[in-house]
């Protein structure tokens, strides 16, 4: 496993980070602003600005939800982070992460047609944070929260969701919507029911947070699926059980309690795997023991997705006896990338002018995502996230979601 | 007089207010967020984002000041508003300011080549704003600070200068640039001096405060000119003089003293007025006296810009003696416009990476617009602001002033 860890890292260094700095450089900036509207003439400055923009002033003024109406808070959203875990990078700070939210607003514009303005920020501190996004909220139509650590980035979202526009922290939600999309086909392929299977979820961050509340929330909501009876969460330490001692500070840990481990297994994760039918790895890369999922069940199922290196390699995996591998990394089979979620996500919370992203918007997007992939086999679980078609049907999904949730008075 | 006021508010309405309306209900946002290089494959998002962007953020951790190198921070600014002194409209809040604010947004672009975002920000507390633009300051290579009221205004721009990157409030010095460009024309045209005339300035808020404080030193670091020494500024109450007891709250009106009014003064506009060369008007349209200007020098210059209704209307000066009139207005010859300022200012300082806007910077940049006027004559003291040749003008000089004050260690 040695070896092919450093054949892949030789390989994506070689092929992507040299060349993705010479482009940078060059570009100085992978987005810019632009108008809709030239300015040629007196006429044009006249309309777009003073005198006659006033009059536009004042209708918002009579009834600020107008500026949906007039202005770009009708289809633009910020990216917010503090640079405190980027990519595998951890906290690099906002400077360094404005590429990664730079990069991210390309592909809102490109697969979700929205604006999107990067906003990395100073401060780390949780309440300056919330105090932040409420201060922008009157120029945006929708947050999207990125790169913030945990426990902090629950905390922020949580108390952000009254905001009156959409927030939502993609590294846990994004990320949990595409597993439930890659684990509704996979259970497919592997004939096996969401109510039955045993899932280990690897990492306690947000994602695995943020997974797991999904998996137990699945089968609300008249969905297709029921919800999954039986996880057990792992951290660095091993399994979170009412045993541990050490988690009485992390009340979203604590919460796992009452949603995971039914039967109050401890030990390592080791433990946890023997006959599982699922692995979800989201963790900051705690690299298996050789072998380590000999132990799980028949037509297992592995998702590996620590960034850059995989909880355990795609070729090891499938050799152990794997049944469906996939991993977060676009060089391999079955990527499973949140890309496939963000777009869709707020194109449809826009389209449906939602003040907030529910439950059921999530797991429609999960179904969408799960019914566009054609010509389903095990090592095509997911769609392309390059597919413009596939955004078009989340957003959708989405949009109608909120609408019956507007009806039933959610 | 009444009747030309009613005139060009009913032509005024009738031309632009609601065509513009309709516009911008068509436009939904006046600008947009685009890629500048396309994503159309595996191999374009592995460079734009994961895995490729890891390296540059690595490069930015080791040095945030490569940030520059690498990101939208090399060309990008926030305009910041709180919008609570927005046009002649007041305090009508961020959302309605923000049809202003992209409308500054498109000159940014189409006459510096600047992307700007809009921030129109939720709180109207001093130490908030302070602490929002701080935390947003990794992001921008540049803060526009626009439509905040006065006194605040100037606390704000005073404690963000040392922020390391341009921090300029347009609504102060914006019109104290393009008011001294219209000075130093007229004057020619008048065949006087800047250090013998005497001016009065009507308004002692964000405009009227920076545009005494730039006429107080335009004879400095080898100007062309000297400075003005003779000026009484006049608010609401009359001519601002020792003998007012209402002023000993606002430090900004009381370091007046130090510069103007130097044989204390007391009275009303009217008093100030007589025997002066030269009117700017920065109030909220104190209107005057009828036939208040007859008092005033030969050659009288007029500077009439209170916004929409200028405090006299050119045609009753004209009447009363003036020599030369000027407006805010699109629709009167002689229209003295902040645009001439804001793209070429940023523009310089983005191309001489200046970690401010120095006096000489500002400086500069007047003598670049009044030089920049082709056929100076008494109804043509201004360039075009839609002429992109001068905004090209006022980056160069921008830029070398800025480069001249770093060589002296400034």
């Amino acid at each position: 496993m040695q070896i092919h860890v450093l054949i892949a890292k030789f390989k994506m260094k070689k092929n992507y980070g040299k060349e993705a700095v010479k482009l940078h450089k060059k570009l100085k900036g992978k987005i810019e602003v632009i108008f809709k509207q030239d300015v040629k003439n007196k006429n044009d400055l006249s309309l777009v600005y003073t005198p006659g923009v006033a009059q536009v002033c004042k209708e918002i003024a009579k009834d600020k939800r107008k500026a949906r109406n007039f202005t770009l808070k009708n289809n633009t959203i910020a990216i917010v982070s503090d640079g405190s875990a980027v990519l595998g990078l951890g906290n690099i700070g906002p400077e360094a992460a404005l590429p990664v939210m730079e990069g991210k607003a390309m592909l809102f514009k490109k697969f979700g047609g929205i604006n999107a303005v990067p906003l990395c920020i100073k401060t780390q501190n949780k309440d300056e944070i919330i105090e932040f996004v409420k201060n922008i909220s009157p120029t945006f139509g929708g947050i999207n929260l990125e790169d913030i650590s945990a426990p902090r980035c629950f905390e922020i979202e949580k108390s952000l969701q009254d905001l009156g526009i959409p927030v939502f922290h993609d590294d846990q939600h994004g990320t949990a919507i595409v597993v439930l999309a890659a684990l509704i086909n996979s259970l497919k392929l592997a004939n096996k029911n969401m109510e039955d299977i045993k899932i280990v979820v690897n990492g306690a961050g947000a994602a695995g947070i943020a997974i797991v509340n999904m998996l137990s929330c699945v089968g609300h909501n008249g969905s297709k699926c029921k919800s999954v009876k039986d996880i057990i969460v792992c951290d660095s330490k091993g399994i979170i059980s009412k045993e541990r001692k050490d988690l009485k500070n992390n009340l979203f840990k604590l919460n796992l309690f009452n949603i995971t481990n039914k039967n109050n297994v401890s030990g390592k994760l080791s433990d946890a795997i023997k006959n599982a039918d699922v692995f979800i790895g989201v963790s900051k890369g705690n690299v298996f023991e050789r072998g380590i999922n000999k132990t799980m069940r028949n037509n297992s199922i592995i998702f590996a997705m620590a960034n850059p290196d995989p909880e355990i390699m795609p070729e090891e995996a499938y050799k152990n006896g794997a049944f469906i591998v996939g991993t977060g990394r676009s060089d391999y089979l079955n990527q499973i990338n949140n890309l496939l979620v963000f777009p869709g996500i707020f194109k449809g919370a826009f389209d449906s002018n939602s003040k907030k992203i529910t439950n059921e918007m999530k797991l429609s997007a999960a179904y969408a995502i799960a019914d566009s992939v054609k010509n389903l086999n095990k090592k095509n679980i997911l769609p392309s996230p390059l597919d413009v078609k596939v955004h078009r049907n989340v957003a959708l999904a989405v949009k109608k979601a909120s609408k019956r949730g507007n009806k039933n008075g959610k």
